[in-house]
């Protein structure tokens, strides 16, 4: 595929230490990425004031936190962290899990 | 689902008239849309200097216009339009196409 259409199931790659992060795109505007988990693997709660973040679930199970609610999403399911909201996702199932991932505006 | 959780599979809509947006998430950072296409429906090929737009298919096989490019896009593959490049979706199939939209900043 060309620099304008992605297939993330190609392009998903895992590592045993942490979570891995695939770029697709990052402007002024936003970043969109492939995050890849492994069994086991987490990106931490946090929160930025005046970012967006989007997650779709593109494989297997993960868990994402958005504020105090954690929900175990299947392929095709969305849930968004607005701006200052606490937001994590982590894989508690013992299978791989790949999620798109945009943020607006990128950080920094 | 709650306010954060969304199964757009669940809020799919379609309409004769003209391809359907169900709106997910609206901020001053960005849209995050499903829009639903039935067959031979299209949003028009346009532009916006300033914007960055992701598409992710969900279900269905729409073709998706970036720049001189059209590619007809599977279930959970990428297409992503950067400011100022031109752009455009439609269903040239015999099935009815869904797609998760973010576009950040949003317009206006």
């Amino acid at each position: 595929m060309s620099s304008y259409y992605f297939d993330p199931q190609d392009l998903a790659e895992f590592a045993g230490e942490k979570m891995k992060k695939i770029n697709l795109h990052t402007s002024a505007q936003m970043f969109c990425d492939v995050y890849c988990l492994l069994p086991g693997q987490m990106q931490k709660d946090h929160a930025h004031e005046g970012n967006d973040k989007v997650y779709c679930v593109l494989s297997g199970r993960p868990t994402v936190r958005i504020g105090e609610e954690y929900r175990e999403l299947g392929v095709n399911e969305v849930a968004v962290a607005p701006s200052g909201v606490i937001h994590g996702v982590r894989n508690e199932t013992e299978e791989n899990a790949t999620l798109l991932v945009i943020m607006a505006p990128p950080p920094g």
